[in-house]
């Protein structure tokens, strides 16, 4: 199955177009938590298992796992997800780009080790360093596009020689040129809903995943409006911080819950 | 002590300006190593310790690790570094980039985790995803600019409105905004010889960390006279392929010794 039809397969089943993103963090963890050495896990499980009944995918943050040597977490909690949430895609949040033989490892990395179905990806090395990932028929490539991040501005922004700003140059070349298989997908903050428009208008029917919501101030009316296709879906919007640390105590699992249910009806309100 | 200071130092002991770029195969090891389970360790230790003499820096590509779940070993081989060679600073390759919150796991990573000395980023989404790794005191921070694969024309060769290609923006803001503390340096593949001097011109004596020459076929004379500051350093010339594959038996250690001795040599004729 392409990835695209597994992501309208799970907008359409579960109603839903929030993705809730897992950036654990220990420290944040309610206390019930501490010291157990597979704390990450447990955590992401329980937001997971709580979670799911709400969200058409996942997006773990790779850096959260690596900087606290959690790897083999990282591989648990993906294979939880696909044994217990069968077609909830996972979407491993790695913001990769190297080489074409270096994108070859990174491919292996997330398709192969970790068993992810999509993957983000920068493309200021260009397409080659693109290209290896799309070898893995069936999955997904998202690459930056608009990022959510103030700084995102510094680069993105900057005007090319036909006049258009340099995210846009990106959409234009994901949608027209390294797109041949359908495997393409793009970043686009929703703190720039106007943005969004503008990249929805340059790719059609691509998926675009969203960060920006919650945590970061992002416009839930704004994005859904700016980014939404003609069957009202084609947006994977991410709740990070806003969902997963939602409770502090040992509620956690029932407050992420509640938040996540919340986030997914202010959405479908607006598409 | 500074990165800076520690790249001086060592370009100023060794006389080489020589990065030997650690990017592990198991595919391509010698067949003594077969079926060892710390192979990875085994073939970079080994090669570090041949080509230590000849080199100012290591440059372990982390993705090769990544693909086949040897954290571990990449942790034991930087220690190994540190610990038997040095005073030879190692670069972690692993162009990460993403938003503030998220670079600060990654930081975390390299310099805690790994404790790697510098670190590759992507400058894609801009200073705030740089900026967290400048935190870490002494460390060095090496911000892609113009890379050596083909497809990095497709964004860095873009025309911004004032007439400079993107590359040279990065390399401007890179110098001129960016470097608060000197724990900068800019990626600048060999296979492009003119933008390596146009760069060096923009950023005064920032080191270069150099990649291309070898088996992407970047010229070693021509980069080394685009690159050379006022005293024939600043530049981590970086060479993977060329010497950790030059033998295919059991005399790897011995032919990756020669490869790196005679790439030294081949720059030193240069500076």
């Amino acid at each position: 199955m392409s990835f695209i039809q597994t992501l309208n397969d799970a907008w359409s089943r579960t109603q839903s177009l929030l993705c809730v993103g897992l950036d654990p963090e220990p420290a944040k963890f309610p206390a019930a938590l501490n010291g157990r050495p597979d704390a990450i896990f447990e955590f992401c499980k329980t937001i997971v298992d709580a979670t799911a009944p709400y969200a058409s995918s996942f997006k773990p943050q790779i850096a959260y796992f690596a900087a606290h040597r959690a790897e083999d977490q990282l591989e648990a909690l993906i294979a939880h997800i696909h044994e217990k949430h069968a077609g909830i895609p996972v979407i491993l949040d790695a913001k990769r780009g190297d080489i074409g033989s270096t994108a070859e490892q990174y491919a292996k990395e997330a398709f192969e080790r970790y068993k992810a179905d999509a993957v983000t990806v920068n493309p200021y090395m260009g397409f080659d360093s693109i290209e290896p990932y799309l070898a893995h028929e069936g999955k997904g490539v998202i690459v930056l596009c608009r990022t959510s991040n103030a700084g995102g501005s510094d680069l993105q922004f900057l005007s090319t020689s036909d006049g258009k700003p340099l995210y846009q140059v990106v959409a234009q070349l994901a949608a027209q040129k390294w797109n041949d298989n359908g495997q393409l997908g793009l970043v686009v903050g929703a703190t720039f809903p106007k943005e969004i428009e503008t990249v929805r208008g340059i790719v059609g029917d691509m998926p675009l995943l969203i960060p920006g919501i919650g945590a970061q101030g992002g416009d839930v009316e704004a994005t859904v409006r700016a980014g939404r296709t003609a069957n009202g879906a084609g947006m994977l919007i991410n709740s990070s911080r806003a969902i997963i640390y939602a409770g502090k105590g040992d509620d956690y699992a029932q407050a992420a819950a509640e938040a996540a249910k919340k986030t997914r009806d202010t959405i479908n309100q607006y598409r």
